[in-house]
């Protein structure tokens, strides 16, 4: 790390941040300019904190110079992790579609969008039992009855499964209906969830929260990873701005951010991403021309009857559409579908 | 609720939206109008989503009429709620302050540090013993052993204690120590914690998630209020914005709307609001300028060597100025301290 | 619009705004229901302030109906518009690229930049001679010697030329070398400028605020519009948020919603909305397969000794390459380049 | 300024930055860590954009260490500065207040606000002749007759004047009347005007534009401060951000952030900062509290008839009563009124 101190800095002020620097660990180099000093620190770096060193009496400013997260970054693998999931490999050339409805509602229902989507191509399915709704008020999931009604309809068409999980309490009782373990956007910084997923042997998505800086993101992923389980996806769906024409603003750009900075798959959500069943489509097809390794689409039978976020999913013949405009971009830009 | 349809909409697109609502169980008044037809529904609006009906054919927007919370809403008791904490009374026209370090960290620290607080007039103690980290590599709190010397400290200053609880299992061994449970921004839509803490009889600090709205941290407190358990008190700590001179930014200005949006009391944390101890004080004073109920402060007897959010705390001797300069500041505005 | 009273609204309070509304000469509907009055106005709406009715007494909340913009509002022409620059149609399903050098800076630099753009198929030449910089210590531009080495460039190469103009005062200098006529992010509010702009016979390339609602973004439109100039071309660069590994973040899904409400043509620029090379490429292929009508690139023959934004601008053998995968994508969302 | 290589960068890619440097007229030092080289390089760091080299292969990241304003900074005038007009200072410990409607209107509505404000205790008249508004629709202001009728009433009351002026074309218009230029939050980087304003003798209010850094807010003042005016006042209005229960969101922590960095007065405006009247009052006085220098507040005499901005205007007794409040909070906080 680097502390730069004010210009007219005093003497006994700069002792002050080497002596307590020394005194944490660090070896500190000394650098006197005309302007400003400068003090360069090797050490033990993730344990300190930048602020605490920024409000020294004489401290101008203070930059770190590794990154806060270590298992996450590309560094440790720079030729990009594959995450293998029963028949399925994520993050190769192949880009991977994960799809289903929002909620788990009824058997029927369940049948209907498995077929679909594996019709058109999706080799996973998703659908959740347990729902993270803002009121109260809102259907909240049909719990372990619909992990199973999940599981039957994917083993009928061929399909992995991915369901949310919010809690620490129900990694249990999903374990033998669902294949990749969700954390939603929510939980991205629910630590004590993140830690008991590091411990087990399923892959995890963990998309971004809507306000989290890619940075925390993989800070985030360092949580599961340091537990032991190197299966993490990444998952970017929509950040919250001031534009309100969209439910949140996608963020395409961390898709190419963050395939730089780490080695773990990237995903895209369009659905939560945009919210509005018609802006699905095209930042779908965004997302592949960015570089994701794999999208996750809301798709629904009858979405004008679903019970939660029927406006963002789309009908199996959009999707199925949806689906042969993708191979095509996929190629564009050197994939495949 | 009512839908507005698009300019042009044909006679059977607003016969699909009436139709769709009156199978929802809503009565349906038509207003046709040059431009625009209007529909106004009135029936079970807290099971919809708007954006159901935005996406359908023909629709230009919607718009709720009632607030999707009912048990937060200042309509439900317009004179304010008072929530008595022992001999502590909070949502009067004085103002409380909690105050005490981020971290549990040795007795001679959590000593030193209740002393000072009670010395300078905080009825409250603060101080965390589970903490959540962005980084799996910082220090992450005493547990259990950190309560227990809390409330020591705290008796013997004859102090009350608020720590924040980060899932639900820690709730049980929490409740022999502390007097209020808080609720840390990043577990603000954490449901399955908002349950429980809705069935059980200790009052709840529910922080303000960094990119949480008003109408979400409401629809937070909603959870618990509906659970059974009335005893909520919000707290505004900074929100996510562009500007990186600040760790977050306090919206202040949330501290009237809340007074006028809902009966609950509204406190405000400077301390993570800003990060860095010589805001601390500025936006203490504002906060209590803004109509805040009570404060949430972090104080320190050695900020240098804290565990924690050092760089945020503040020296007993600027507690006791600060305590000062509030009490004054509470006589300007009509209350006091 | 529409006016929600609060519930338990006083008659004398109802009457208050009806009384308002009338005498502002609209017509008003009422309805009474069990907890709320609603009130409708048709009337002038385009003269009132929301605000100014949510402050009055008893008001809960007011909605406008109709669009506060109409010269830009697709309604008024559902196909699309066209706009022709000499032999060039921006707006039909084939992609338009402009690209070019942040700042004209020597006739060697120009020529280069223009010979290597029009080679790969950009049909427009953009470049700066007007430089709005942060800085009053950064390079301006070279002014009206840059545009006409501009405009000769252009012409060896049969490019149309766009470049950015930051005041009224320069309207004129620019006419004669300029086939249209930017206005920057920062100029998206000068209204000024922008009256200025509605009296010409130019088009415009309206740059979307880093800060602007979408809706903002059209109401400057409808200035220009307003004024009888018919030629405005959108365009998304990018808006502020938290996530500061990019400078910007470009919001790709303003390109669908900019369609649907507007019949104006919306170009998108991911060399300003990225700032960094790596990530311009996958964004210009991301806002092409999101529908963006055309793009506006950066190129230099030199980048790391370009005047400015170099660090932005692509080499030429990466924008020939970018081209290329440009044309596969434009085709899999059935457009052409 | 520093530069941070990559772990990994080969002796090529370091010197190849080295070189760069050394062409741009800096010194450079080489510290080779274990894992990260880093270059220190001293030199004209103004004329360099940070971007150019993290673009560099091999580069992870760079840092500034001198900020890029250098007149605006306290380091220059460390005690402040105080701006004498007539007979008013602002800079000093007494805090002064601006106070005036929204737009000027009639002679009786000008007469009457200059008479409340100045009898509660406003030293400077503000009102608006130029008016930026959103929509082309709106009411535009009444132009050089405003200012006249603003000129005598602020006369007639002892106040001086402050108005806004939108474009260079308008300075000469506005000298005889105004004693303060006011550049609005959409002209903050509207740099034609920034440097006219710098060759005039006159101060000038520079208000923040919603989405811009304290730094940007701070490079602007430069722009003035560099063409020769010394006599530039910050003022706060509101940033934007997510939450849309206020029209902006007051960022109070500029206050004690702008007189940390800068030596310049700095205000707010809790009118435009909120939108709503009845939040106006507790943001004031936060805004004292936190430490502003001045305040600028909309008064009008009959609020519900104006015709701009009525919303967020103060009735003359509201507006009475706030000043005795501030009054009291401002010697709270070491200040007088």
């Amino acid at each position: 790390m680097f502390v730069v101190m004010q210009a007219g800095a005093t003497e006994a002020q700069i002792q002050g941040v080497i002596d307590r620097l020394v005194e944490l660990g660090f070896t500190v180099h000394r650098s006197t300019g005309v302007v400003h000093t400068v003090l360069g620190g090797i050490g033990p770096v993730e344990n300190i904190e930048l602020a605490d060193f920024e409000v020294m009496d004489g401290v101008k400013e203070c930059h770190r110079i590794m990154s806060p997260y270590k298992l996450a970054s590309r560094q440790l693998r720079p030729g990009g992790t594959v995450i293998k999931v029963r028949d399925v490999e994520i993050g190769t050339p192949k880009v991977v579609v994960m799809a289903g409805p929002c909620s788990i509602e009824t058997p029927a229902q369940v049948e209907a969008a498995a077929a679909a989507v594996a019709r058109s191509g999706a080799r996973i399915f998703r659908g959740g039992a347990f729902k993270p709704r803002s009121s109260p008020y809102s259907f909240q999931g049909l719990g372990e009855d619909g992990l199973k009604m999940m599981r039957e309809a994917a083993d009928r068409h061929n399909l992995l499964t991915v369901s949310e999980v919010m809690d620490q309490a129900q990694i249990e009782a999903m374990l033998p209906y669902i294949d990749i373990l969700q954390v939603g956007a929510r939980n991205m910084q629910n630590y004590t969830l993140l830690k008991e997923l590091g411990h087990i042997d399923r892959p995890v998505l963990l998309k971004r929260g809507i306000s989290a800086t890619i940075e925390e993101l993989l800070l985030s992923a360092e949580y599961v990873l340091s537990g032991g389980n190197e299966k993490v996806i990444l998952c970017e769906r929509g950040i919250r701005t001031f534009e309100s024409a969209t439910r949140n603003t996608m963020d395409l750009s961390a898709i190419p951010v963050v395939k730089q900075l780490s080695h773990l798959p990237m995903f895209a959500d369009p659905s939560h991403g945009t919210g509005r069943r018609d802006k699905v489509i095209p930042m779908a097809r965004a997302a592949v021309a960015a570089g994701a390794d794999g999208l996750l689409i809301e798709v629904h039978p009858d979405p004008d009857r679903a019970l939660s976020d029927g406006a963002q999913s789309l009908r199996p013949n959009q999707f199925d559409e949806l689906m042969r405009q993708l191979r095509m971009i996929a190629q564009a830009v050197g994939r495949e579908m």
